[in-house]
């Protein structure tokens, strides 16, 4: 006997899975759709030379690469890789088709990525990545809608204690001008700052002293961050301007946010000065959503205009938002935010069979209840009637017809609720209604 | 500059593609629904050992092979390997997940599978199964139940010229034990018979001469078939039992085959006694589903009792039926089959931006246009009107709203509608009316 599990980090969606799945897709969707922002999709293999070099050291040994055929079998060479995120693939798509695409391409992109971590509680090897970008503007237009689109696909789901942290890159530079923390350690006080949440205060200090950047330096900016902690966006904002002072393109960073806040008009929405995203790429304003309820992110997006150029010549200004899908159904879950419905099976009602002679009666009972809409099974095989009740509890459909000689002779139907056990013959076109009630 | 074009064999799926390919999976998925059959997904890399041995020598060299992760590198070794059908992944996890599963099980699957087959016109290394398959009965109700499901789809599709051809294996068998083919040639001479469409009477004969059976049995068959040939389904039905006698096995396979005709009521199914499709694993009643226009079919399937129980210890019965997706969607473009509405563009309207000051106007206007269902695309910058003008052309945008200043005192907007040409001042409340009509 072989082994049946799936593949080490992998997954098999049994149909439960899938239909919560494809409500919180659907959801997002449509959501997305109502913005003008439009399908990709995009192969899982891509060429090798595509994907090597794009994700750092770390990201390359992570990344699954499939032997070439034929003489790669012997050779061990490899000539495709499985998609790593969703981004890559865009730039490609973008280089690839200038002059099919619109001067603004709004795209949502659902796929799988792999990636070969070592799997953990909520880590997968394979996993969906939900991402939403909006290529050919720097106006701040596109992040106002960004978050916004976000925000109403959170509300739609269920979410109502979600924030919107944001800050800007232009800001964090001008923090770290202002204390004079020196450009070439810039990049290490960030990635120390972001782990801020994590920790702590301590924790922040003592990074920054074994990077060699002054104490009095570090508390400074730690002091600001700790009185804006409880301020609302407006005193933030002005306290940062203030503190950053005549940086050009930190005030710039700054008129942006409050734009951002402006054109939105979200309560969702904080900026949050610590937040510094760890992906060197963002230019712009960046932003991650949180609920109380995890440690990480929801949600998680910003600006980057040097990105999707990496395939052709000229800078393509760039903004997106990444959904975490598998965080937002792993929360959804434990708080039960899924509509009952989707915990149901596979139908509204199970057609029983009586006999080998009454199966066309069955299967025609079966398809003029399907025209009015409603998921209809048959019992695949004419057996005890015993046995039948005993499927239907056992995979919880609501309603069993029993068609037996007598109902079939007086045109009729014995309806039963499985829930209530009450049952009762009524007239076969009585059905529906009685259900869908 | 990197090489841009998606890996070779596989596609990058535009919008347009996507609306189109969704569509179609859209009705299939509605349809296998209101049958009770439930979705299931599969991860698209499984452990090596889970697919090498299924496919047969040639299978066996058209799957892609992953490197194992760290050591791999080096030397070669492979571990997980990329989904080849959907047939033993499904096998899996019902060995998998014996217990959770209904002991009647009906799913459907629709995901990418992955071939390093040679590329060629309308064959691709990355493409769509969409398999439907019912588990656990051996009645012809699921037979009957699978021709009906994949009939209707392909009428909501909007096909009307297909035929579903119908031939049982038993039947097939008795057929050669009446004109005593001895049983080590009886997977040969399928094997030419199947080929009977595209090599004709000839071809066949001679490859029945290769194979060692002698000239008169072969043309015993052939004289069959040809006298079968435009004989509505009971005459064939008579003239088959007639011709395999009292062969058992086959008077069985006859009175299944009938059942099915008699329980579907179909018009499209047709015996096709010549039919003997190519999987050795195929046990009781086949089917090929074709149109005129397509030298291959687009939708096969049938009984192999023996399959799914490989994972496991015990025979499982189950019958199958699988949508050719890819061909469905390449005769639905060349027909041009699909509603007019998918070949438009992102959004129903778009919504000018006059200047920096008037964005949150033009937003407002967008959200208030979504709440009542329409897809609405913001310009993403305050721009030259004539510009903005010039985009919503080129995108075909419908209609666009200018929120000029005038506009914006009067609370009103001109409606342009593209096509026409036309335009009017009127109250925003009034929009979405004119816009669906």
């Amino acid at each position: 006997m072989s082994k049946t599990q799936p593949a080490r980090g992998m997954r098999d969606f049994l149909p439960s899975d899938i239909r919560k799945r494809n409500y919180v897709i659907g959801i997002i969707k449509e959501v997305y759709e109502s913005y003008g922002f439009e399908p990709l999709e995009t192969p899982a293999g891509e060429n090798i030379e595509t994907l090597t070099g794009k994700y750092g050291e770390e990201g390359n040994q992570l990344i699954f690469k499939i032997l070439k055929r034929g003489e790669g079998e012997k050779t061990g060479e490899v000539d495709l890789a499985l998609r790593y995120d969703l981004t890559v693939p865009l730039a490609r798509v973008v280089a690839n088709n200038k002059n099919e695409l619109p001067k603004f391409f709004k795209r949502y992109q659902i796929q799988p990525v792999w990636r070969a971590d070592r799997p953990a509680r909520g880590r997968f090897r394979e996993f969906y990545q939900c991402d939403v970008d909006a290529i050919g503007s720097s106006s701040m237009i596109v992040e106002a809608e960004l978050c916004a689109a976000g925000s109403k696909i959170l509300r739609r789901l269920g979410f109502e204690d979600f924030v919107i942290r944001v800050n800007h890159r232009a800001i964090l530079y001008a923090m770290l001008d202002a204390v004079e923390i020196k450009e070439e350690k810039q990049t290490d006080a960030l990635t120390a700052l972001d782990k801020l949440d994590k920790i702590g205060e301590e924790g922040v200090l003592k990074e920054f002293e074994n990077r060699g950047i002054a104490k009095d330096t570090a508390s400074k900016l730690l002091n600001l961050l700790g009185d804006l902690k409880n301020s609302d966006n407006s005193k933030i904002l002005s306290v940062l301007s203030e503190f950053i002072g005549r940086n050009e393109t930190g005030q710039h960073g700054i008129k942006q946010v409050s734009q951002i806040l402006e054109l939105t008009g979200l309560e969702s929405l904080k900026i949050d000065a610590s937040l510094a995203r760890g992906l060197s790429y963002y230019t712009g304003a960046i932003f991650e959503v949180n609920v109380p309820d995890l440690a990480g992110s929801i949600a998680s997006g910003g600006r980057y205009d040097g990105l999707i150029g990496m395939f052709g010549k000229e800078e393509i200004p760039a903004s997106g938002f990444s959904l975490g899908l598998e965080r937002i159904l792993l929360i959804m879950n434990e708080r039960g935010m899924f509509p009952p419905e989707l915990e149901t099976n596979a139908a509204d009602v199970l057609v029983t069979v009586w006999s080998e002679e009454s199966i066309g009666e069955s299967l025609k009972l079966a398809n003029d209840l399907r025209k009015t809409g409603l998921r209809v099974l048959v019992y695949p095989e004419a057996d005890k009637l015993g046995k039948q009740f005993k499927y239907a509890d056992s995979i919880g459909v609501g309603y069993v017809c029993v068609l037996g000689e007598t109902e079939i002779t007086e045109n009729k139907v014995t309806l039963k609720n499985m829930r209530t056990g009450e049952q009762e013959t009524i007239l076969r076109e009585e059905i529906a209604g009685k259900i869908r009630r």
